[in-house]
C-alpha cells in the first residue's frame, strides 16, 4: 500500500506580486488532477509541514539571477536539521516570476531546483512546455501565465501520482 | 500491471579514460540492485536504443565546462526525432570524469541534467553523496571513485524501481 | 602602447533564422562606438580568426538548453588547440535566440559564458538590460529584440575600449 | 589619468573553515602584485565599502549548492541600493570551500558570479588553473589549496591593472 498523495506543500515569496499570481493556477492544476495542496508563504512555512510533505512545490522570485534570499533561508537554516534525509525522495518542482527575457528567470529557477536535487528530492522536466518549471516575465500575457502554470501542475500531479499511488482517480 | 525496468541504457564517450572508468562500478549499482542496464558508446548507440530504454544514464567528459559536443549532437539530432515526447517520464541520470577541483566538472554534470529535464526525463538528486550525479576528479582516489559511482548506481536503481515496479526483487 | 581594438569577430549559428537576426543589430552598436566587427558563420570561421581577435561574441541558439552542438564543436576541437592560452584575456560575449520564457535560453547563454571563462576570457555583466548578454524569444517583439542588442553591442564595446585603448575616438 | 587601483575588497564568510582558509592566499596573491585588499567577513561589511572599491572578491561555503544566505541577502537588501548601476565596471571575482567533488561547489561559485555579473561587474575567467574561481574541497591538500588561491590573486590583480592602470608597477 503507497501512502497518501494528498499531502503537498506549495511555499513562495513574492517581491511585486509576480510570482505570488503564479501560486493560483498552480494550485488549481493540481486540484484538477484530484490531490490537495497546501499554501504556505514563506514567513508561515514550519519544517514541520516541509518534513510531512509528500512533494514540495517552491516559488521564489528572481533576485539578481539566483532565489530569494529568504528562500534560501529556510533550506540553509530550517532545512538543515537532520540532513541529509529528510526530504529525500519527495517531489519537487519550482517556479519564478522574473522581469525581462534573460534577465535571470532560468537562473533562479535552476539553482531553486539544483536546491532540491541537493536533498535528494525528485524533479521531472517537461518536453511540451516549461521544461523547467514555470517561468512568468513581464511581458508574458496573463493567459499565456495562467496556462503554462495550470499546466505544469497537472503535469507536476501526474508524476506524484507515478511516485505515491498505483491507481490515480483519473484511471 | 507496470512495465519490465530491466530496459536501462548507459550511453558514455571518455576522452583520457576517466570517464570511461565509471562505467563498470555504476553498471554493476545497477546490476546488484536487481536490475539490467546496457552500455553503449556515443559511436555504437542509436535512437531505438534510447527510445526503448526505460532509463538512460549519460556519461561524458568535462570538455570546457560543457557535455561533450558529440554527445550533444546525440540530442540535438538525433533525440529531436519525434521531439517533445518520445524521452518524457524516462528515468534520467548522468556522471562525468574531470580534471581539478571547481574545472568545470559540476558544470558539464548539469548541463547534461539539463538536457535530460528538457526531454522531460525524470531525475533524483541524492542528500547524502553525489548529489546530482557522481563525478570522478584527477585527484580522488580509485576506491572513492568506485564507491561513489556503485553506491550512485543503486541509488538510481531505487528510483526505476518506484516509478516502474511496484514490488522490487528486494522485497 | 596599446594594441589595435578593431579585431573583433562576431560567430554564429542559426536554427529557425532568430539567433541570426541578432547579429546585424550587436554589429551596429560595436560599428557605432567607432569600432568594427567580422562576422562569421559557424562553418566559415577558422581557428586563424579567434587567435588573432581581441574580442569574440558567439551567437548559438537555444538546442536543449544548452549550446548548440556545432558550437561546441568549435571550442572542443578546434580551440582545444594551444589551450590553455591563445584566447585568454581578449573580451568575450555572448547571445542567443531561444523560444518560450523558461525555455532555456538563459542556461544557453551561460553555458556558452561559462565555456568563454574556460578560456580565460573577459565577460562583462550589465545591470541595466540584458544581464548575461542579449536573448531573444519568440514573443518579444522585434523592436524589443534591436534595442536590446544595439545597445548591449554598445556595452560591449565599452569594455573592449577600457582593456584594450586609452582613448576612446568618442573621448 | 586613471583611478587609484588600491581600494579592493574581499568579503567572505565562512561555516566550517574552509572558506576562511582562502582568504589569507589570496590577499597574498594581490599583495605580491603590488596592490591592497581589505577583508571584510560579511558581518563587518558595509555598502559603503563595496561602492567605493574597484574590484569586490566574495568567498562563500557551498550551502546546498548555491551562496550562504547572508551573502544573497548582502546583494538582495544591501546592493539594492540605487541598483542598476553601482557596482557596475568593477572587477569581481569569487572563491568557495566545499566538501567533496560533485557536492556543488562549482554551482556555488558560479551563482556567485552569475550575481556579480547582473551588478555589472568583470569577470575574468582562467585557461590554466581554477577556471571560474578558486574551489577547495575537503580531500583538495593544504598545498594546493594555498597555490590555487595565491596564483588566482594574481591572476585577478592583473585584470585590475589592465581595467584601472596604463603600467603597473611590474612593468
Amino acid at each position: 500500500m503507497k501512502s497518501d498523495p494528498c499531502n503537498l506543500l506549495i511555499i513562495y515569496t513574492t517581491t511585486n506580486g509576480r510570482t505570488g499570481d503564479m501560486v493560483q493556477p498552480i494550485q488549481k492544476g493540481v486540484i484538477d488532477s484530484g490531490l490537495k495542496a497546501t499554501v504556505k508563504t514563506i514567513s508561515e512555512v514550519c519544517w514541520e509541514d516541509m518534513v510531512s510533505a509528500n512533494g514540495i512545490i517552491v516559488g521564489t522570485p528572481v533576485r539578481f539571477g539566483d532565489v530569494d534570499w529568504e528562500i534560501k533561508r529556510l533550506f540553509d537554516v530550517t532545512a538543515l536539521q537532520g540532513y541529509p534525509g529528510p526530504l529525500s525522495g519527495k517531489v519537487g518542482g519550482a517556479f519564478t516570476g522574473g522581469g525581462k527575457p534573460g534577465s535571470g528567470a532560468e537562473l533562479a529557477l535552476l539553482s531553486m531546483l539544483h536546491i532540491l536535487l541537493n536533498h535528494g528530492m525528485v524533479i521531472q522536466g517537461n518536453a511540451h512546455s516549461a521544461h523547467y518549471g514555470p517561468v512568468a516575465l513581464a511581458e508574458s500575457s496573463k493567459d499565456s501565465i495562467y496556462s503554462t502554470c495550470y499546466d505544469w501542475g497537472r503535469h507536476w500531479s501526474d508524476l506524484v501520482y507515478r511516485l505515491y499511488q498505483s491507481n490515480s482517480p483519473k484511471s
